[in-house]
């Protein structure tokens, strides 16, 4: 069993590090986004180096007790938050975030783990290239977060996620040792894939201290679409045929149901919204290589599919302002989302081929379980949709009281529906704690002993972020 | 302790498998194919099914009999054959090779483990897609056997190595468990990565049986260039360039030495070579979409790069039979390396900024060494290079036998320029068994450990390819 942080450890600590990596917790390192739980407090430690890391982890393992890695906070399933159990050590990264440097020869970015993504986005455009991971919470959000819980976000469909983006890592293993696989390699088989099994591991495997990230050429030419488009069926033909004349230009394919936009025109009023009266809005952006006439097959897409009726109407951005104008209306959507108030919220990927059933047969949670509004969106090139559940408009508190009561029947139908559909409960945010339920439900029995096995294997007292993606162990 | 495969474990087989998983092992089940070791017989097992590959592995298991899982045998670091201890089963997927279905709304390939890699490009090939793994060895290797060495080959620049290519996979565990990763989904962030600890194992923690495979769209324009250069910096400027320009229609992108070419006039003088006197080449491939003016594209490239000097001569080729030819000289040179007889062979990688650098000091082992020819190609564009070393022409047996002595020290000292350049001893061969002592010296050593801890924990026995990658346990 673990132990809480006790004074006496603390003290221990405090023997051996400086001062300055002793903090004091603020709301912010236990709350949890959405409200769905509150983390204890414990000992806040700051650490500036791999060294402070790898000896507060040593520390720890020998004492027993649980060490919380933290990044930014913006985690959505809970990873970054203990809500019971012994006082754990919170480990914030904000202060080891240094970001060493950009080599265009080797096309990569050297940082530390605590660098906000904007930060890590802005360092790439200064040296002219860019760092493609891209998401509403860039702004607070940390590589290492990122990282860990291998992010997705806005250009998956070109760029792949924050593991495709990693050419290598060093992380503090559960045992205080340290992994130094920063290297800047595009090829090395060199034995069983640790770093690849560190992203995603959501912290309960090592803490990640430094990446080598991958940066490409920007595009030379870029444009966006909004469209308004009849169902989602004809967003996965959009993108398929856009796919076929475009390739790897296609960087952003996002789906908007209108819900959206009428969220928005509720807490944004400021918010001058094009296509105001869409069912359904695209939201596609490209970039390529200068020369290689993006306009014209751009053209030739759009003419092609208004004359198939794929297109209902469209708006086009070809000045950066205007791409962002476009961008940032997807980008407020989970705000809006926030401020109405969801009952239910959903991060599912299926099959591209079932995009369309899926979201047919999720409309009717309206049905089954009261007056809802449904607000899809995502990223349907990657087939990874946010299904989010809300209340009526106008609802008062008695009928929103009583609509609650169905949280956990309508995730479980969500999830169901894309267990079902052969998909994914969590596409990109994750297990931490608030889906470790969902993974001993429908992960497959031999995967998830398998990773019980690696985490007794690597952490065997459960000290690295416990109870996060796996239950921790019963015995003591 | 393992236990030879003896004849009652053959006969407690025959009870539960049909007659036709049986077979007679054939030289090449146990030679290796450079010749550097020959593996053990034992029983050869040719199984149709992941439940006969699950009730084999769960009965060696509680036998102790090892396992060596059998692709196409083209594997060029011993990891498919067992030279010591007690006989295994080797257990050839020859017989699990269905191409099962491809997808083109989901952009998949599904099929079992044992299909032949060129076989899988075909079927993409024939539903109008393409399957972009790409090796000399095409003909013969199989797709699980490039799955569990995380086979690169000549378009990784453009698509990635194997495991980029794989979605999903399914694989009979240590204990016969049958791990189903086989979706289809390009997002799910649900718990370790298995896919990619499966993947680059190298059959050590598991048989990999079926897999989802990624298809692209082809491309609709294409072209290869043949261009005579002057240094390995020359084909780093020129790499950076063409990404500048072409982007991602940068598919292949190689480096050649002349000796390349002059290999392939002694063994293969019917071959008619194109800028025969050069020291070094380069072979780029670009493939776009239609529309998007590749060819305006590269002879702008071309022209800029002849106005700097960086090519010295070009050939172009723009029909696909033309390509082939250019392609297929790059393809024989691993042929014409073996009739020639490497010394030592070699296949490191390293950050591409330092390619020039690597090259230039590697070729200081012909004044180590003895009056050696080096032949030095590979993927430039992901900093691959395949560092081989040659007697010179016409030696004798006896001179061959005293340089013969130096194989060792060569290697060595390749491997550790490789090591002070930041780069890898095994950039796409894996470590099999004979980089298991490269291994041990040059991996980080926290990570080996945490290998060694993950091989005990899903493979307490050690029955799975024993000796490949870790060492076996040493404890009964």
């Amino acid at each position: 069993m673990l132990k809480s942080a006790s004074p006496s450890f603390a003290a221990s600590l405090r023997s051996v590090l400086p001062e300055s990596v002793f903090g004091e917790i603020q709301p912010r390192h236990r709350d949890e986004p959405r409200g769905h739980m509150r983390g204890k407090a414990g000992v806040l430690l700051l650490p500036s180096s791999t060294e402070q890391i790898a000896e507060i982890v040593r520390r720890a393992a020998a004492a027993r007790v649980g060490i919380v890695p933290f990044g930014g906070g913006t985690g959505l399933v809970g990873g970054q938050v203990l809500p019971s159990g012994p006082d754990p050590v919170i480990l914030s990264m904000e202060r080891y975030a240094r970001i060493r440097e950009v080599d265009l020869d080797d096309g990569v970015l050297v940082t530390d783990a605590g660098a906000i993504l904007a930060d890590v986005q802005s360092a790439a455009s200064d040296a002219g290239r860019i760092f493609p991971l891209s998401m509403a919470s860039e702004g607070s959000c940390q590589i290492g977060g990122n990282l860990a819980t291998n992010a997705g976000g806005m250009q998956v469909v070109r760029y792949g996620t924050a593991r495709d983006l990693c050419l290598g890592l060093e992380a503090v293993l559960p045992d205080g040792s340290v992994f130094d696989g920063l290297h800047r390699l595009r090829k090395n088989n060199t034995g069983y894939d640790l770093k690849n099994l560190l992203i995603g591991s959501e912290g309960s495997l090592g803490v990640i201290t430094s990446a080598v990230l991958r940066v490409d050429i920007p595009p030379g030419d870029s444009m966006s679409v909004l469209a308004s488009i009849s169902s989602p069926a004809d967003a996965v033909d959009l993108f398929r045929k856009a796919k076929e004349r475009l390739g790897n230009a296609v960087a952003v394919f996002e789906l908007i149901r209108g819900t959206g936009f009428d969220f928005l025109r509720e807490v944004r009023p400021d918010v001058r919204l094009p296509l105001p009266d869409s069912d359904w809005l695209v939201l596609a952006e490209f970039g390529d290589v200068t020369g290689s006439d993006l306009q014209g097959r751009i053209e030739g897409l759009m003419f092609a599919e208004i004359e198939a009726g794929r297109i209902v109407d469209a708006v086009v951005a070809q000045s950066i302002a205007q791409q962002h104008e476009l961008r940032s209306l997807r980008e407020m959507i989970p705000e809006a989302n926030r401020l109405v108030g969801a009952i239910a919220s959903h991060d599912i990927s299926v099959p591209i081929s079932r995009v369309s059933e899926f979201i047919e047969k999720g409309m009717e949670v309206s049905e089954l379980f009261g007056p809802l509004r449904i607000n899809c969106f995502g990223h349907v090139g990657d087939g990874n949709l946010h299904f989010n559940v809300f209340p009526p408009h106008g609802c008062g508190p008695e009928e929103l009281a009583v609509l609650r009561e169905s949280r956990e029947a309508i995730s479980e139908y969500i999830h169901e529906l894309a267990y079902r559909c052969h998909g994914s409960f969590s596409a990109e945010h994750g297990i931490g704690r608030l889906k470790a339920n969902e993974l001993r439900r429908y992960g497959n029995p031999a995967g998830v002993e398998a990773m019980k096995k690696i985490k007794a294997s690597l952490d065997p007292f459960g000290i690295m972020n416990p109870g996060a993606v796996l239950p921790p162990p019963l015995q003591d």
